[in-house]
């Protein structure tokens, strides 16, 4: 049975490929390779998402209860035990597969985790009694956008404000937390836009009305119709080109890209092979893409070498700035409200991946529990172009000496479009052994309408910039938190903070009156592992204390961070309890199944009662453990006109470096890729 | 007569190019676009550096002087002529064409100016007589490390250590200043390393010795063998391929990159034209690459806008940690001690530089004043495969949006070598309006050589990592400061710093507790303008306070810093005294003919009276002023393993970004670049 069960998902993994080689290549190869083509960590396929519905509907029956699905996702399998099958595939030791359910039936929230190899087997059921409540399904949102085009008084406020309610389009939003004590029920805000003229509604706001729905009833619960503000106009805001006049500029010159061998990398199921990096491309519905046991290929050793075991972003905290009652409770969390896998987007081949890029399709439980497929979700391809190491010699009497390796590094891309901001979230990998996570923002702002034209016309604080007329880009902040699991050769690791510091020279034993030094501490606790970045002169690093250089370092990666961003919100303010995790820009914690989510599992309205910052408060030891570090990349963002209607990509982008890890230059002994010219077409 | 000099020139520039298409397109110009392909920033061609070897030998004849040329450039024209000639080409009304040349003639410091238009007209000819000394020749520090190896006691020395001669080459270094008041001589310190085995001489130093030469005498003039160290061995540290055994790995694909319609820019003279931008690429023997008068076209008001009238890298200060004899004085500046630009080395196409790059050659002036040319100096391309914006709309019902445009960057790029140290210089411009300049380090590290193999062997300070047996890598900074004088639509702005602050809800008037807003002052003088990055939240932007858009905001381009370093050592530190410029990641000075250099017009063995820090006491205005904001990229160098025996890239970027100098999105209107499949090899 359980043999089945696998070959089957064998046969589902292929399916995942729209690149047409690997698809007939693996398919050849089914008979021989089907556990090969299977991995511990793969997402949930079709037709395990089938199996938790069936099995979830067998023990609720939708004919006497109410069945909603909020997230369904792969029960994290024992650490240990997937390292060990991993580490001999052949032995079928395979770690018992499991589905993570949350459903809300019959107005409960119940976590559930039910077996995959096993039909209609709940294994646990239990009430999460808790505050906050479960990510939002797209269904619900949908039905609740919907309500305001049937409510009386809102058709009414349309009809004053001489919009035509045909032309109305509404959004939903997450209402936060401010203080209340009493359980609450789930609603979202709504506000509602003007599509006439534009695709851009969210540069159209219709505001001065406060619409809040109950999503359990689905019903309006709260209406007010404050003040009639002008609708920003349509011109200029439109971003199709389709409905854009000539001229179009700058133009661009076109180009070809060919790789006579095809890609450097290859994909089994989930498992991406390339150059020297070995590791595992998942996807849950709620992180997103989730890069698993990568390891690298150390010449010196002939091995592969552990490095990360898991990584992926937690949480993304997005407060606005503006206080006012239709503005303060803008205070999102991307991923536990939203569900950052539920909001990746179809990507565009040719343009949000260059021609060569292969794709990956994923899967998702719809509010039902009814799978949902989404094409060309994450895409693969290598960036060329680069310098992976150079040298020119000048200095050897009658030798004229150059040596130059041009890079290649491979890049994993999705995006995360969360109503109006489209995130671009970039893993890219080096054969030097270097991650560089990525993020760009693009997509829209958030628009609120006032009857300002001119800045001279501002009085008082409008929380924003004028981009355009009657338009205020409302200030807001963007705090990514990646989790990053390292287990560098291996699953203990310490956390090791260099300090760099003064030395003043007061004995004259040197011509200098001053130098730098390093201190290098071994971080014990939790609490000694909060860091605010940027304050004094550090490196951190993650090592294994207990696997050493030839010359005696201790073998390690590290964090190479940009400028950091720190809260501007005081400490005690709710929706900083909240989003406390980014209350430092670094945080290291002993691996924890259930910590995952800095945010907490229920963010929804949550307390801030499960955070990364509640987590450490226990300061449990991190020395020589299994430990995960938590980086925060954060963004202030005073919005500017170029922002309007339209963002062009904002980047920032941080680096795991190898620091001590190998012996020496990994890529010493790493030729430049061969350059094809063209018009030869044909192999080089 | 100056009509054909131009002429003259105009060929000249031509022969820069080493794109075939682009000489035989510009030559059948020749005759009609003479003017246009001459430029008043172009950098002096062979025949003018001729013009001023012969003028300058013409007044001084090497019959009856030593004559050494230090520097020769172009002396800056007068902003306001120069401006007014570039705004009307067709009047012949170009400024004056003059060189600057600073030149030891019998022992004595002489900056001279060279009228460029006629011959042997000397216009000024004034005695340095203040502290520090020129930009040293590449022929007599060619001289000075041949010195050794005709020294006797260094020839005992080696055969004390059991070392070949033949198999010796030294190296020379500034010797910075350390307090001394009297003048003292033109010296260097001279290090010499073991070649045999390897071409990475940096790695096998043989230490123990010390060596001083006196530059003008060309003769030792201290020599101290203290102690014997072991060489480094050679074993690991060979990082030609062509002396290297396989295997080589890992194997990275090969690939064809065409652009059916050609490059998108074109080069006229060393004026560029690419997408929406125009600016032209200098070339300054001290300075390197030097981007001037880059203007942006803006689709709104249908001409081009000023951006930035200069741009390039003042000065690199690199101190090292190490305080013992040997150490102590390594704080070197690279561009004003060993020249920048008279660093820069052979691009070698197809791996510092894409296959569809272009290059260009720069000349500049030998010791003895003869043009020296070095062939593909600087190269141009453009990348392809990012994302320049996109949305996908899933919030207007029935309706499916996505819209992406990918993006196209051009990129400028040049290396500098001094010594062990590769720095990778990219100017990267965007059809945003983006310039992301970027510098990644390569190269070798300096290494001390200790008589330690293992870490466990450390007692006391090492300084520096045990990167490899007996091989410390000594603990450094690298400081780039950027010279950026803004012409933000016109000559005159102001330096604009927004500060993010929190604010505290007392009242009641919002469910929050607090939030945050902006303040922005016009900084009126030097000393506000002294910031040090990460401390406090804000943005930095240069503005032009008369030019408005529609919505009143200022227009204005920000500085969007990386993490920012700060210096280490003590300010009254002599090394630090003369690195002043250190001391605050951010300056903002009135734009002033003379003050081009960072570190000072006379770094070696400078006394830290002509840095920037000096010049701002004075405390001048810069309110609605011709400005130059000084930006310091800084990296705190703690070597690793990696970086051993040749350091793998390590790249650091910023941005300065439009922000309220378009009305919008300047790029909504740009199509993504047409994608040419494989093997549709024609045009598209």
């Amino acid at each position: 049975m359980i043999m089945k069960v696998w070959q089957l998902l064998a046969l589902v993994t292929l399916t995942l490929f729209s690149c047409v080689e690997v698809e007939v290549e693996a398919e050849e190869e089914v008979s021989t390779r089907a556990w090969q083509l299977t991995h511990p960590l793969d997402p949930l396929s079709q037709q395990e998402l089938t199996l938790v519905q069936t099995t979830v509907l067998n023990k609720y029956p939708t004919a006497t209860n109410t069945v909603f699905f909020h997230y369904v996702g792969l029960q994290d399998p024992d650490k240990a035990t997937l390292l060990k099958s991993l580490s001999s595939p052949r032995s079928h030791s395979q770690p018992p597969r499991t589905a993570f359910v949350i459903a809300i039936i019959n107005s409960q929230t119940h976590q559930l985790t039910v077996n995959l190899q096993l039909p209609n087997v709940v294994l646990s059921d239990t009430l999460h009694r808790g505050t906050g409540f479960p990510t939002l399904t797209v269904e619900e949102q949908t039905e609740a956008i919907a309500l305001p085009l049937k409510y009386g008084p809102f058709l009414e406020s349309v009809k004053k404000r001489g919009l035509n309610v045909s032309e109305v389009v509404c959004s939903s939003f997450t209402v936060g937390w401010y203080g209340q004590t009493e359980r609450g029920r789930r609603v979202l805000r709504i506000e509602c836009f003007l599509k006439n003229g534009t695709a851009n509604i969210y540069v159209r706001p219709i505001n001065g009305i406060v619409i809040l729905a109950d999503i359990d009833r689905m019903e309006i619960v709260v209406y007010r119709d404050n003040a009639v503000e002008p609708v920003p106009k349509a011109e200029n805001t439109e971003y199709r080109a389709s409905h854009l006049k000539p001229p179009f500029s700058p133009r661009l010159h076109s180009y070809a890209f060919h790789q006579p061998q095809g890609p450097g990398f290859t994909i089994r199921g989930h498992t991406l092979s390339w150059a020297n990096w070995k590791f595992h491309i998942g996807y849950d519905v709620r992180a997103g893409v989730v890069i698993s046991t990568a390891s690298i290929y150390d010449p010196e050793v002939h091995k592969s070498r552990s490095v990360l075991y898991r990584g992926y972003i937690s949480e993304l905290f997005v407060p606005y700035q503006d206080p006012t009652e239709e503005w303060y409770y803008k205070t999102f969390f991307d991923a536990g409200e939203f569900g950052f896998g539920q909001s990746m987007v179809s990507l565009e081949p040719l343009h949000d991946c260059p021609p060569h890029a292969q794709f990956l399709d994923v899967y998702f439980a719809g509010r039902d529990g009814t799978p949902q497929h989404l094409k060309n979700a994450i895409c693969v391809f290598e960036k060329y172009g680069g310098i992976s190491w150079r040298h020119t010699e000048t200095g050897i009497p009658n030798e004229e000496i150059r040596e130059v390796r041009s890079d290649v590094s491979l890049i994993v891309r999705s995006v995360v479009t969360v109503g109006n901001y489209d995130n671009v979230i970039d893993w890219e990998f080096k054969p030097s052994g270097s991650i560089k996570p990525a993020i760009s923002l693009s997509g829209m702002l958030e628009i609120k309408a006032v009857d300002i034209t001119h800045k001279d016309q501002i009085k008082g604080d409008q929380h924003g910039t004028l981009v355009s007329e009657n338009s205020i880009g409302v200030y807001h902040d963007h705090y990514y938190i990646y989790h990053l699991d390292f287990d560098i050769d291996g699953v203990d690791n310490s956390f090791v903070k260099t300090n760099l510091k003064t030395v003043q020279v007061t004995d004259n034993s040197s011509k200098r009156k001053s130098y730098w030094t390093t201190s290098s501490e071994v971080v014990k606790s939790e609490s000694d592992a909060k860091i605010k970045l940027g304050l004094s002169p550090c490196e951190l690093a993650v090592v294994n204390p207990s696997k050493k250089t030839s010359t005696g370092n201790e073998v390690g990666y590290r964090l190479i961070p940009n400028a950091a961003a720190h809260p501007l919100l005081t400490e005690d303010d709710y929706p900083q309890r909240r989003g406390a995790f980014t209350n430092y820009n670094v945080w290291v914690t002993p691996y924890n199944k259930t910590q995952k989510w800095a945010g907490g599992l229920y963010v929804d309205q949550s307390r801030g009662d499960d955070t990364l910052a509640v987590w450490t408060k226990q300061n449990r030891s991190i020395e020589n453990k299994d430990i995960v570090l938590w980086y925060v990349v954060g963004i202030h963002h005073v919005p500017c006109q170029e922002d309007f209607p339209i963002m062009p990509l904002l980047s920032t982008e941080f680096e795991l470096r190898p620091t001590n890890f190998f012996e020496r230059n990994p890529v010493l002994k790493t030729l430049s890729p061969g350059i094809v010219k063209w018009p030869g077409c044909g192999k080089p």
